[in-house]
């Protein structure tokens, strides 16, 4: 059975899903039948034709076609014929943004939902996923946290049975690359934050990367998915990395460690104190923590197998995408058979 | 719906999984039948009663009841009314040895297959797995690579519809045990190695570890299972560790590397010219597979998301039944909704 899919948001993460089911011709069992960005759509119940739609966003800036311009994600989500909504928008940790409004319409209508966006689960994890439960559909949400370092579908799937005890890892690429310059080169944080810049890894405002708020975005929907918890982003003690300095990697050093920003989540049931908390730490260099560039890794303490390590490239438009296509992948077996 | 399971051998891992279905106290939908080891067996359709089963096995040696002396694994696998033979007998990875007959005749007579056993899967990988097709069966061994790492699962299911191009790997422990105290020691091969004997982490004969046959073992398992290879332990190009001296180390450290045994499956679907190798390799020291101790890790190349890495405890009772439990829940999950 091929599943009909609707792209929400044709940003670097949509754009990502076109490209790869573009290059995968036809091999997946998916049919995107709308793709809608800020001005309009594109709707065609045989196939968009993904080349042309790219072609579209790239030299006329929107995805639109002429008899679809002003057709909003919420006509697309109510009135075109398709089984899962790939919700891409970007992101809003504060209020969930338009990705929530997108999600709860998805889930009313009666489709399965795979996102990207951090921000309807930050705000509101348990009632999206009662709501999907309550209607007898899907959310999956693998690319909201690490990009292409698939931490919650092994936790989730692969490690059924093995209660998780707590997890902790470097879920910012743009925080991990400044703080492996200083590391290597001994420049100050102000120089290797230019550098990324420079070089597109980190954006013109840092601050939601370089203050710790995209790692406790991830935090927070590692603590409800993989927890079972009912937090929010002011459940985390929060510090970022822009205080470090060249002496403090010194230091480090001469004691074998290096300065990693490192997100927790522990739990504690007999307190229902749980820990929730992004900070620099100490990390010795032979941690499976220590892992340099952009890279991703989370170190998973399970009760009965021990230590598992994950990592994966934590961002970029395919790497994401591969993310949402193994979970449109993982309701096509699951619903398709 | 209770899945009834038996336990074929009684060695480390069989005992582990009793364990953990003990401590886990009728949390899993999960019923042991029948237990088997070379002496004979215990049977009981209303769940054999594990604590004495343990129990006896520490004190008499054996898991058999009076009544069950002398009954076979065969008896068990045919005559037992149960749904998932968990076969967990010594492996042979020349001939298959015994649990390659066990693991025939369970799908002959209609019953799933959980294993921690290489030998049958590293000489009639194929063959089992299409019995298994032919009879409506699953057949589950992530156990058979790595201990707790879940490398077979996370490439099979979560990764799923993204090509795997190569994989590389830690995964032996005591090879990697014994490398790292070079290392960090200074020490001689046949220093490290009785200090890992000592300890227990290596055998007597260490040979099998040493030498790089387990390993090869483990590439063979990957090639046939993640690949679609159709491949023996013969079509491994073999190079262990015994040879390696601590000037090799002192010069790989002078050029900030470090020597590891990688295991490696390289896919060359051009010339059909697949590269299966373990050998000793350098690594640089702030590379992923630079980990240290008894930790097994993988890089996993993907097409898609780049390099996915993951690792966990390479072996132990409980962290490979771990691994036997997960299967199990896997069966009960797709099999029993």
């Amino acid at each position: 059975m091929t599943l009909r899919i609707s792209i929400i948001g044709f940003g670097a993460v949509g754009q990502g899903v076109s490209e790869i089911l573009m290059r995968a011709n036809n091999r997946h069992p998916i049919r995107v039948v709308a793709i809608v960005d800020s001005r309009g759509a594109v709707v065609d119940a045989g196939g968009v034709d993904l080349a042309d739609a790219l072609q579209r966003k790239r030299s006329a800036g929107t995805v639109a076609t002429a008899d679809a311009t002003g057709m909003t994600a919420l006509d697309v989500i109510e009135n075109v014929d398709h089984e899962i909504v790939v919700e891409a928008t970007p992101t809003d940790i504060t209020t969930g943004g338009i990705g929530l409004t997108h999600i709860r319409r998805a889930f009313e209508c009666g489709r399965h939902v795979v996102t990207s966006n951090k921000g309807p689960l930050v705000v509101k994890y348990r009632e999206l996923c009662e709501l999907a439960r309550a209607n007898g559909l899907h959310f999956r949400f693998e690319a909201t946290v690490g990009g292409a370092m698939p931490i919650i579908n092994l936790s989730r799937e692969v490690l059924a049975g093995n209660r998780i005890l707590a997890t902790e890892g470097v879920l910012n690429g743009t925080c991990n690359y400044i703080l492996t310059r200083m590391d290597d080169e001994g420049v100050s944080y102000e120089h290797a934050l230019g550098e990324a810049q420079e070089l597109g890894i980190a954006e013109a405002d840092p601050t939601a990367d370089v203050d710790g708020i995209d790692t406790a975005a991830k935090i927070v929907i590692l603590a409800n998915s993989l927890f079972g918890m009912d937090v929010g982003y002011d459940d985390v003690d929060v510090t970022g990395i822009t205080k470090i300095t060249p002496e403090a990697f010194k230091l480090a050093k001469e004691s074998g460690h290096t300065i990693k920003l490192i997100g927790e989540v522990q739990e504690n049931r007999d307190s229902q104190d749980n820990r929730l908390r992004v900070a620099p730490k100490m990390v010795p260099r032979n941690h499976p923590l220590n892992i340099g560039g952009t890279f991703n890794l989370a170190s998973i303490q399970t009760e009965l197998a021990g230590r598992i390590t994950i990592g994966g490239i934590g961002a970029g438009s395919i790497e994401t995408a591969s993310a949402i296509l193994s979970d449109i992948l993982w309701i096509a077996g699951v619903s398709g058979e």
